[in-house]
């Protein structure tokens, strides 16, 4: 069993109150990928130019992540980000977006990755996530993210992306946007009737809600004394929660709800370095102990 | 055993996107001792004008709370606020203030209160906090709130009170602001450095964290559908807080976790409708059954 992952691979030059740094690897697959592997195998699928290195390379095969489905463009360039957060780590400014080889990525699956049994899908074009849908061979479970721009710009075929989804991420702003709610739970419900089994609504560092239509969960943000760079926060959570539940095999509550603390984990450790630094090298006592703390941080015993 | 609290009783007239009203019963006195009434006896310590009635007096009363400690100023006119919240119950604007009786006020405890063995100070002028301080005898458990206004005028007077404080309320903005770190681990530590026992940061709609030297804890703001008016919601935070505390005995974790949790609780009553109408008549079964579904909210299973 494995997990196919599509999205971007990128360079990321990132300013924060901490420091800075250039060019270092980044994107959401990058970010899922590398989350998701310490719970299950995964295999990436995304775009890089001739820019990207044996180095760069390196840090997916590490941590054993199937590059079949990476494609590499000769002469192309990687797609490149840059952007400066201020004190407050939701206040983030895009100073530049090369898309490059990215902007005509068209996603085609391996044919090892057909039989996929979970496919998530990171935030790109919704008519491309479609294309990707059609791809995989029988029913695997399926997370999605999205975001703003295609929320405006191609709404009805995010819709339509929808209706294969099980699992939904989506940041709050987002989901008011998508659901015309302003109140989270109504926003929810409203997401919950266009089909996903789950919503997972992210809010930083103000931690994550999933609604389903029998329950809901929710899981603080794990509490850090120094946020280093929050990129790639929301792509390590779902990484963490999707390779969990991969692992754990199914949609069972008990499973949702470990998810959402596993994911809230993976994502506390991106925000500790600059890139992948700290997310690229977790053993697995960083991965329980975290979680045993986070979940005694909100233990409280009934009457 | 009992609670003394000190603080404002007000007329309030507010307006959200949902509707308004004009002179409603309101301050942080008031909304505490409700709060609190449903977990101990709450004797009431303030200030109103011969505009407070018969009708407003029954409020408090059908609470059980004791108001031999509210003062009746002949002449005098009741603490008025006028405000308007926005779509985000955060954006909250003042319109009016009229501080009146309150202006002058200077609480003598009714000697039946000097033995009290739960103190709650109100956010007010910390040099009367001080001196209600001292007008007990013993050493009572002392819980305190306060706001950014004394932060900026009276910081050495509020660090007199702090060294006398053992569960200290302060919002998310208020603890940055007090203790120079806008990291919230880090703003805590410092202010635990400041002699409370117990910091609890209250972030509204996020929930709250409550640290101490040994533990942790965070609780969810109750995922309301509609908030109505979130005036008194951190007074009635802080009353379910100490009322709990009051009744289970002490500061211990368990006791401190569950209280957490009822905070929450009877913040979100608070929020489910204008002024009192809702927290002035709750049930037992309207406390546990949220309680419980708070819990469930957050319950994840250990591997």
């Amino acid at each position: 069993m494995s997990v196919v992952a599509v999205g971007s691979v990128a360079f990321d030059s990132i300013e924060t109150p901490i420091g800075k740094v250039e060019r270092a690897i980044g994107g959401s697959a990058t970010y899922f990928s590398l989350a998701a592997s310490y719970f299950m195998p995964v295999n990436l699928v995304g775009v890089v130019g001739d820019d990207f290195l044996d180095d760069h390379r390196s840090v997916l095969l590490e941590r054993k992540i199937d590059l079949e489905g990476l494609s590499v463009v000769s002469g192309g360039k990687t797609f490149y980000w840059q952007g400066k957060y201020g004190q407050d780590p939701n206040d983030r400014e895009t100073l530049q977006t090369e898309l490059n080889v990215f902007e005509s990525f068209r996603p085609s699956l391996p044919a090892a990755y057909r039989q996929a049994e979970w496919l998530f899908l990171g935030n790109i074009d919704p008519e491309i996530q479609l294309e990707v849908i059609e791809q995989v061979e029988g029913r695997p479970l399926v997370g999605c993210d999205t975001m703003n721009f295609w929320i405006e710009r191609k709404p009805d075929k995010l819709l339509a992306v929808l209706r294969h989804v099980d699992v939904f991420f989506i940041n709050d702003s987002e989901a008011r946007l998508l659901s015309g709610n302003i109140n989270l739970v109504s926003a929810a419900r409203t997401i919950l009737e266009m089909g996903p089994t789950a919503v997972v609504i992210k809010k930083g560092e103000h931690g994550a809600f999933l609604f389903t239509e029998n329950f809901r969960v929710f899981a603080p943000a794990y509490p850090l004394e120094e946020v280093v760079d929050p990129t790639g926060a929301g792509d390590s959570f779902a990484g963490g929660f999707i390779g969990y539940l991969a692992k754990a095999g199914g949609l069972h509550e008990l499973n949702l709800r470990r998810a959402m603390y596993y994911g809230t984990i993976t994502a506390s450790f991106t925000c500790e370095s600059f890139s992948v630094g700290r997310l690229k090298s977790l053993s697995e006592e960083d991965i329980t102990g975290r979680f045993k703390a986070l979940v005694d941080l909100v233990h409280v015993q009934l009457e």
